[in-house]
């Protein structure tokens, strides 16, 4: 696999898992979007089919990994060279950057429709759940469309439901037998991989919002620090690094243990 | 390919893929449906079925592209002859009118029962919120049903959501290595693109609507002019050009994406 | 394939399909039951997966017609041998009539519960909204959880509703060539049709409840009007011939269709 | 198969299982989870991907019964050896039981917040309805989401529901010609399994909540009975060996029916 194909594979699949799976997060909290109030199971729907999407059209680039705790656990497993994972993990990181902005740019008429109304900026109370109120008081009204936040903050308690989450997530990748060119997903496996992803946010998602992915919060937060939005509010640092060590971590378990159990 | 076989393919697969998209539709705003109000899952995941319906049944005619958007990204990337497109594009439509007035027939007694309702008529509210009532007031209480309508109309933001909306429907399509007969959709390609095109529609489908495909909007808005609907109100003609324009813009730019990037 | 072959497939799997299918209409009415309330995505869902079951249980023994309508269809595209057309049929009919004997006895104790509440026998609310309630004030609280009702009564109206549903049905596994031994179903098949019967119920079932099945409409209907139920009130006999027809002509509209345009 | 390779992918497939169907009954149950209140439906997928992402997990290791009515049902059927069995058995139990610790770890802050809020505590209605409160008023707050209980509490119904229901799956997966080494299950297997397990969900967990698996609810009970949570409430033992013999039944009865009719 060619540098160039891992960067521009992981660059567009990544840039269109988070596209779709930061779209959703918009489309049920933003005032005048025809998804508003859709529920959880569209959230978690919405990102499973996001996995799809990118999955599918960087497959056969990249290996669609998509995420530094698929590629770190694959790495361990040997099925990624380690000379490839900084690439893996900065195409990765610039993707979901992208994919931030362009969620803005569809979604840019509501972003400033929410962002202007009175009664939510009273209430803050726009980020669908989001973010803990009482302790996190702090994050702006849209942060929950760009990055995870837990319920309850508590440090060790968000780690490990991160790392346990991601675990079950890198296990089951690595766990196919249907990788396509050796080292990422084929096309049935992209669909199960999806569904896996829909399963873990329905299960493990509801303390932290299930980041599984450390680009798909860290890309997210740089991008919500940057953009001109009005009254955005906080990007909760505080918090930032718990759903980019909790992955690596679980990723890493993951590539061990499929090592001593699977192998 | 026959063009006899394009003709039938495209038509009657558009005019199924319309049936179930309509019909859903129709299944979720009309008075005295059992689905009325089933709300926004309901819609992405009967669009997403009624493509794998349409595409099930035409993929081994036609191909079954059912979408100018896809029609003119695979030329651009060479899987179909440009001289064909006019066929493709001429048969699309015709079976998008014919799906529109088999929802009519379909839902007619809901329709008459809806549209003589002296409470939805006065609050002009059958739309299920696909239409902007500040900004078109002559907008009717089912247009909804046929074609799209902005949460907020703004012709810049409107077409850049469906550009970018239908970018990642194409892309997802051209990037399949599971055509069929080398430029369609096969069979496990036609259900992992409806899945595509529920995730599209819970992510991206909140500001417009999401045609991401121009005879999905044209015909059935035709239809709707031309049918004989009490208390009908008007087909909102002067948005009529974005989800044509940008689902077209849209399937070039997919295609010369594919070209640049993936090829 | 041997007569033994089709009835015992046909018998097992129509009963597991009106089984699962009769069982998520009584779950999500009755009272008492976990899922009361669920709603129409939940029923559509639930007819899907009850078709994937039988489909798949029946698929390597009798082909899985479970449905006349589609034996009618396969025996005019010449699938099917019509001097096994009465075995398919009788077949379906009994297992029919098991399936929904067994949604009785799982759900034997809330049927008791939900016949003799006074509450629900007062309002005649208890059908989830199967039956018109102004013009067949007879229907009995829980006849929609054996049988199809309209939301509007008028025969013409309804049967041009099962006609198309039941075209689109039917030509969609016409189409298929994933036929296991023929004229049934594979494995893929099984579960694309499966997701088809999800579209065609969340689009095309508002009106009448979508039976597209002459056996899954008549044989719970016998039943309920056979099983020692309090209360039940009436089968509605006056509108169980169109549930069977409408299927029976759409079977055959599609088995023409697909002479003239497919084969 | 080896006796190791059994004991890994029954005891980590099956603790995933758990993990994830346990997680998502925590999730729609627990105060201050993004989940809270998501519905039968988020359920019932919930727990039909935890099926999926432990089947794939352990399929190509063990077989991935995960569930001794399935280890039962292909040991009648002589596709697993009778002297396995008791392997399988108790490996499926202790995973089990890990499964329903991490539920408890992943949900930690979750469970504090639920079994310490006076609110719940007073009504005890935390069980998101999954026990029958007039009949079982001793149990805990937080029973529903370790194992299941009945809505109507009724030995012999509540056992034949468990039995149709067990039945329904067991059939289904011995049906299948896509086992994974001749006993297991397949990559579509395990797909069509896990929608399968959707579909009995919707349709037969009405009455009982679907345990249809002996360990599923065993496993976490004692779990439960072990846990230092605080007022927790008691864990239901009398109807515990309902859970456990039904399926055990209904497996049996599945194996047997396999042999007659279907061999």
């Amino acid at each position: 696999m060619s540098s160039s194909d891992i960067f521009i594979g992981e660059t567009i699949g990544t840039a269109v898992l988070i596209l779709l799976g930061g779209g959703v997060c918009a489309a049920v909290t933003l005032k005048r979007s025809k998804a508003q109030n859709a529920g959880w199971l569209a959230i978690t729907f919405g990102w499973g089919f996001a996995v799809l999407t990118g999955a599918y059209l960087a497959g056969g680039v990249s290996g669609a990994h998509l995420n530094p705790a698929v590629t770190i656990g694959l790495a361990i497993k040997g099925g990624t060279e380690w000379s490839d994972v900084p690439l893996y993990l900065g195409s990765q990181l610039f993707g979901a950057m992208i994919g931030a902005v362009l969620v803005w740019l569809t979604y840019y008429g509501q972003f400033r429709a929410h962002l202007t109304d009175p009664e939510i900026l009273a209430a803050h109370t726009g980020e669908e759940g989001m973010v803990d109120k009482a302790s996190a008081p702090k994050a702006g009204p849209v942060l929950g469309i760009f990055s995870t936040g837990p319920e309850i903050r508590h440090a060790v308690q968000n780690l490990v439901t991160e790392i346990i989450a991601t675990v079950v997530l890198v296990l089951a990748i690595l766990t196919q037998g249907l990788n396509n060119g050796g080292d990422g997903l084929g096309t049935l496996g992209a669909l199960i991989t999806a569904l896996v992803v829909v399963g873990i946010g329905l299960s493990l998602g509801g303390p932290t919002g299930y980041a599984i992915n450390p680009v798909r919060d860290l890309g997210p937060r740089i991008v919500h620090a940057l953009l001109p939005l009005p009254n955005k509010g906080g990007s909760d640092w505080g918090y930032a690094w718990i759903p980019v060590a909790g992955p690596l971590i679980g990723g890493a378990i993951a590539g061990g243990l499929y090592n001593v159990a699977f192998a």
